[in-house]
């Protein structure tokens, strides 16, 4: 049965984004640290088109994260900077022409938005009435293959105060951020109902993989 | 030179103490989970006059948190649930009648008591003057070894600031509390000036090992 997989990297001070961008700090404070140990994976490079990359225990989390994968919710603050109504030219992702998905991307958003087809076979869809019904939306289009929650914090805390996430990843980097979006907030004394599958790290990453627990 | 080294062991959603005890839950909900991974290391079971446990990777760690030291700095909810003055008949320690430290214990606290003497050869010192004071006191107890920080997370949070932390050494173990006390906190955007020695994890913990930066 298709699933609704929650993966994100995480700082070891419990931060999925550092603090807002500045004009000393354009990324944010620290804030691109945390995704070094996947870009340099060859799982990650190869969706990318590029060649090379490391092997090893993190390309094989890489690896699971997109694994199965048929459609992927994310938050509209990962999909763009762009605030409020989306405008006449309207921001078309992170990503450039050729977004490396190749699958159905579910965005939440305030603001109704006709569907974004771009190459390389990735369609932004904009959601505007809310996690469940982006989950069946993507559940739908994913077509029996699961479904994935990228983040950041307040789409993931949503999935897990609804009780829709399935499998649970997350990816702790050993850096302090001091600040930004907190993933264990929020959250209802919660997250419950999940245990451990699998936990190992890399010298750059720690692993925990939860599933649902028997009976939870 | 003899170190400050901060070594604490934390949930994944950030917690070092469970929620306060209740009727439901004596101990805190879920907290002493967190302290399972120790409690079955070799270096623990021999500190506490047992035989057994387990060698390898946590029990490495466990060891290099009480090598070399030569003082202890706790907070004073770590000595015990004990509140405002210390009244007729003190609380004496979690520990029993031999706390199998060894070595000379300074407790944080607003209200001043006599040292406290056990069997075993740990005493208890109460040091009423902030925790500059009390690092002073303990590292010329240590008589040139190290001087450890415990916890709890409030302490922790004081040395952070302080800037006094050489060694910073976090367990994390793969499980969720769902609130208590949150170690990264109150740190005015740190920490700063660290970074990473060494990250490794068995399949119950991932132990993160920060020395100052160089420069730092």
């Amino acid at each position: 049965m298709a699933k609704l997989k929650l993966t994100i990297t995480m700082s070891l001070d419990g931060y999925v984004a550092g603090l807002p961008p500045s004009l000393e700090n354009p990324l944010g404070e620290g804030g691109s640290g945390l995704h070094d140990w996947a870009f340099a994976t060859r799982t990650f490079r190869s969706m990318h088109g590029l060649e090379g990359g490391e092997t090893g225990l993190d390309d094989e989390h890489a690896a699971r994260g997109t694994a199965n994968v048929g459609a992927t919710i994310m938050g509209r603050n990962m999909f763009g900077p762009v605030r409020g109504p989306w405008g006449e030219e309207p921001w078309r992702g992170w990503w450039g022409d050729e977004p490396p998905f190749g699958t159905p991307m579910f965005v939440l958003t305030h603001h109704a938005r006709e569907s974004l087809a771009t190459d390389g076979g990735t369609t932004f869809h904009f959601v505007t009435d809310g996690v469940e019904a982006a989950f069946e939306r993507a559940l739908e289009a994913a077509g029996g293959k699961d479904v994935a929650v990228g983040g950041g914090a307040k789409t993931a805390q949503q999935y897990l105060r609804a009780g829709l996430v399935d499998e649970l990843k997350i990816h702790v980097v050993p850096l302090f951020l001091g600040g930004g979006s907190r993933l264990f907030e929020n959250l209802d004394g919660g997250p419950t109902g999940y245990e451990l599958a699998r936990l190992a790290s890399s010298s750059a990453v720690a692993h925990s993989s939860f599933v649902r627990a028997a009976g939870g």
